[in-house]
């Protein structure tokens, strides 16, 4: 891990991530090419006899004749690995390190921290459209208990479950499956958001997610979709076109603390948005990432956890990636007309 | 412009922007498809004598026999558009516009802003390679004058210049070209960026970038090129394969101040640079995009520009787009090796 000498930003150098398939375009670099394109076609790894070509599981989900529906495994090309020995809030990069004096260029630091993957189905499907019901509610609680997992563990300080969905989403394995990424410090974005809702909630004693619910609720220009107790709406400063967030309606931390049942619902309303999606969209690429409650803080009464679902329609130019300007071609009430209008 | 009600990140809306032609594939949403691939083939509207098909030029460059060699444009579709009436340190949305407390969705507000573009060539060519090294010289003069128009103007607070260069970095047309956007706040990288550095100069009393030149030139496992008073090297906190940055090894707040011996010696060391990452990758797709000073503000001694030139070589994923994690598959050191091995 590298923090850069400017803006502090944290960067994990890895490899050895360039030798992992690829079932899509190879990444050239460097004059030659890492894995081969369509490497895993009639042998993914992940498909359900070939579980010898992944790390062992760590966890499976077996349905009534034992047989697993959803495995985890280590991440065989990992960007980080090793966790701390101690404290973490006394022995390791904070998120507000200072930088040493010395040199702008630090000695770059091990990358700690835990990648997994979460392989969804035993069949090789691409989405949770493809998963009945309780397969998606079965995937939800596996995420759920590994979140449990490392934050009982006690020595990291947070943990992002995430899924990339399609080649334009930066997927390598078209095989269903997602990861859960647990690391020693909040990352930027979360830290980002964490300030931000601190800041509310310093001014207006409230949760600011649960007034952004409210005020969707009132408004009704962004919903697309209502599920028990979630909601899913087009985001107000979506940074592209359908970028949609998927919520519990009422307040809540964290993720851990999802019910058997509302993994149900949940699952309801993602194969819902993303049914919507696909109709406009096809292929469907997305990223899907869960933002929640780092394991330990004090942020119990005014963080809320949600997923960020955005697809991807065209790539991030020069103004988003170098200037942090983002140009989004579709109004969040246009898309969610548009995703309204859908009959599923 | 929207400002994402828990972390204020500013999106511009722009609906119109999707109508652009394209010379690559349509971005197709809302279920149709806009501007088809190959729109402008044999009718590029950047190419000599296709000048009706732009708004007129704002500024040209001429040869000797009057012929435009660079003619700048405003911006058929922008994202923003209008400059404001008043002091800007006044009436504007500044860097750290408190959030209105009655609502979270506070009413958007006029995108304000002067969005150009530099038609670097007559002829349809690609990249600066393809040019001579006076044109590619002629491209940063006008570059450096457009800086120099809108800080003397007066309205706004700081601009940037970039080019998308090929599909992967989200360019629309081929023809070469790049882009200015003027701005009344200071965009969210190089705001962080000059936080950084403020910190920096408060506790050292020195430009963090000088010691990072500094430091670069001791260590040398990361420099691409030396010309002149230019040095380039890859970012040592590179968020990408490749990411290289290319600045003067002298202070330098401000690129209006290039003169136009310099410009020669940047154009010999891009043409370097861009003449080394197209033998490594092939065809080169590249954001490139200049971090100079605001027009106001107090950071001569600490702030100095830079080009961040970052190839494309894979989508950014999940991780990276949602949580600010970046994972970098090619270190600095390895990428600068092969890159002073190729012969050019």
């Amino acid at each position: 891990m590298r923090l850069d000498p400017i803006v502090g930003r944290k960067v994990l150098i890895a490899e050895d991530r360039a030798k992992r398939p690829n079932d899509y375009s190879p990444i050239v670099f460097a004059g030659e090419s890492f894995a081969s394109s369509g490497a895993t076609a009639g042998a993914c790894p992940f498909c359900a006899g070939h579980e010898h070509q992944t790390p062992p599981s760590l966890v499976e989900m077996l349905d009534e004749q034992g047989r697993w529906q959803v495995r985890v495994v280590a991440n065989k090309f990992p960007a980080v690995s090793g966790s701390p020995a101690e404290n973490p809030a006394e022995n390791l990069p904070g998120d507000f390190q200072p930088r040493p004096v010395e040199s702008v260029l630090p000695a770059p630091q091990q990358a700690l921290g835990v990648q997994e993957v979460v392989i969804e189905s035993p069949q090789h499907v691409r989405d949770f459209s493809d998963l009945s019901l309780h397969q998606v509610a079965a995937v939800l609680q596996v995420y759920r208990e590994r979140l449990r997992h490392w934050a009982d563990e006690g020595r990291l300080r947070h943990a992002l479950a995430f899924k990339n969905v399609g080649l334009a989403a930066g997927a390598s394995l078209e095989h269903i499956h997602g990861q859960l990424m647990a690391l020693p410090y909040v990352p930027t974005a979360v830290a980002e958001e964490l300030a931000g809702a601190g800041r509310y909630y310093d001014r207006r004693g409230k949760c600011v997610f649960c007034q952004l619910v409210q005020e969707e609720f009132q408004q009704r220009v962004r919903l697309v979709a209502e599920e028990g107790p979630f909601v899913a709406f087009c985001a107000y400063a979506g940074r592209q076109p359908y970028e949609t967030w998927i919520l519990p309606t009422a307040h809540a931390p964290r993720f851990e603390r999802l019910t058997d049942q509302e993994s149900m619902s949940l699952a309801k309303i993602f194969q819902q948005v993303l049914g919507r999606l696909g109709h406009q969209l096809s292929p469907l690429s997305y990223n899907l990432i869960l933002h929640t409650s780092p394991f330990q803080g004090d942020c119990e009464d005014y963080y809320h956890w949600h997923w960020e679902l955005i697809p991807r329609t065209c790539p991030l130019a020069g103004l988003e990636w170098g200037a942090g300007v983002f140009i989004n071609p579709l109004s969040p009430e246009q898309a969610a007309r548009l995703l309204q209008k859908v009959k599923i």
